[in-house]
């Protein structure tokens, strides 16, 4: 008898357990104040008959790359894709052994390409990714992409998106947000994998861009990549890159560095719902712990207003049970 | 017995007409090779057997705006808007007596304005619409438009948009194809009604821009509108600013002027099912008829190329029973 109640009451436990798994939409965020911020927000703006109803039209929602749904440690995926390229055209370019940033680059000094920041990467970019097609262009990044490994995962860089951030993707998504990327890194670098990793197209990717030429080369229309910088899509740039490309401020935005400041600004201070998030890392052992001092993704001042904006900081440590979906 | 056979068929004949007007996606499409190229070209990429299956992401479309979704005669409706603009301001501005474009903007000189050309009307859109934040000129162009009637059809502009083409935009929506504007005009003169008026949401607008700036006023973050041209959506540049917003390139292009050459060789040069078609406008009695000597709109190359690329030259007199949803 005591035999018999029991094993239903098991089963009952593990059915329970498994229901509940299944119907969470964020199974890699802890629960917590992270967790618990998100869902009541998507609950409160799809409610509709509650006060904080958003329209799904509106339901814009912008999210960083780098550092927020990719690794951006110990330097930028598309730095690395730079440096590779650099090597591979050196020998085309002999004055590069004494110039800057490209002496640093050939030379992997990381201090001299951080002190360059976002302008130092853009002058990489077009020093190494102007004079072909876009549609070459393209070609070339998802070429390295598929070669390319991570120094320290060992593991295709498409590999190291955070699971949790592509399940509020996701999340988001099946609330009838729209999800776009706003990177301060270059557009064209992003979109040929952004879909197939991010359920993202193209056309939802804002980034930095470089100038583009529409010519006709022997009676076929080609674009081609000018070797000058169009736009920067970082710190204030941020904004004005949502207002050119979406041309309505979203209602929510999550970023992880000061560059993402005014993204957060802007979203947040306006009128209704609102919610903004930062990344914060401090989880060295199961990916990066960085803030206030570090070369890429330094996050000072964002950190700082935080509280009183009312942004969410996430730590990565506290509210993620799993940082990648091949980790355990 | 001659009686009862009768009204049975003549029923069923009304049931049948009625069916197939219901089931006619495109009912102000008159039957002909215009519309026979629209369907026969959404049925091939939606065929999921078959040779012409295009992926739903990849089912990307473009139309001009002025002069292939609405009217753009006798001058353009941003045209029209920044007239009364800079009427409302002249008082403020004296010397603008003696400048062109301005004066004969006030004097309401249309050879000269059309000389002027799209570089012209940025000049006039600068002047008189710069120095606001974003949300506010949104709320100028909406307020105007709820205001300001055509001369000819003393409607609201936004009743002058052509109900074929509102079908059009549908059917494709229907078929999965995600439609977006490419407008020589503002982009930001066009975010405002099109949602409502075509069901294209603002981050599916591509148009002109002029140069913005993030800043905080007392605190508060806004969008500042700069006197300087950020980037002109015409010609050789509406490749680019697909290129630019969307990154990838389009399977369908439609446009009536020499202005959307270069979209329509961009769009139909690309592998695969492509369909590129031409607005031509020769229907003085229920529109307007224009091409090759026309100020506003012209359309001369882009005819001449249109044989030999297979572009559809869609005749608005041939190939619309109807022009506007409130007309006969």
């Amino acid at each position: 008898m005591r035999y018999k109640t029991t094993i239903p009451a098991i089963l009952l436990i593990g059915w329970i357990a498994t229901v509940s798994a299944e119907s969470d939409p964020l199974p890699s965020w802890k629960d917590g104040p992270a967790k618990e911020s998100i869902t009541a927000f998507v609950t409160g703006v799809t409610g509709a008959d509650g006060p904080n109803f958003v329209p799904p039209a509106q339901r814009i929602a912008v999210f960083d790359n780098d550092g927020t749904l990719w690794v951006e440690q110990p330097i930028y995926t598309q730095l690395a894709f730079v440096l590779d390229r650099i090597e591979e055209l050196a020998p085309e370019h002999p004055e590069w052994q004494d110039e800057q940033p490209f002496r640093a680059a050939l030379e992997g000094n990381m201090n001299v390409l951080g002190d360059a920041g976002m302008e130092g990467l853009m002058q990489l970019l077009m020093a190494t990714h102007s004079g072909m097609t876009s549609d070459r262009f393209e070609m070339i990044v998802s070429d390295w992409l598929g070669a390319a490994q991570h120094p320290r995962f060992a593991r295709p860089y498409t590999e190291l998106v955070y699971e949790p951030m592509i399940e509020l993707l996701a999340y988001l998504r099946a609330n009838a947000f729209k999800t776009f990327i706003v990177s301060g890194g270059g557009a064209d670098f992003v979109r040929p994998w952004a879909e197939s990793v991010y359920g993202i197209p193209p056309e939802q990717v804002i980034g930095s861009q470089i100038a583009l030429r529409f010519e006709l080369q022997d009676g076929k229309p080609v674009i081609v990549r000018e070797s000058e910088i169009a736009f920067i899509d970082d710190k204030a740039g941020k904004p004005v890159g949502i207002q050119r490309h979406i041309g309505r401020r979203p209602i929510l935005a999550f970023g992880n560095s000061d560059g993402d400041l005014q993204m957060l600004q802007w979203t947040t201070a306006g009128p209704g719902p609102r919610l903004g998030l930062i990344l914060h890392h401090d989880d060295a052992e199961r990916e990066y712990a960085y803030d206030r001092e570090s070369h890429i993704g330094k996050l000072d001042k964002a950190l700082d207003l935080a509280p009183e904006n009312n942004w969410v900081v996430v730590s990565t440590k506290d509210a993620w049970s799993r940082v990648f979906s091949w980790a355990p």
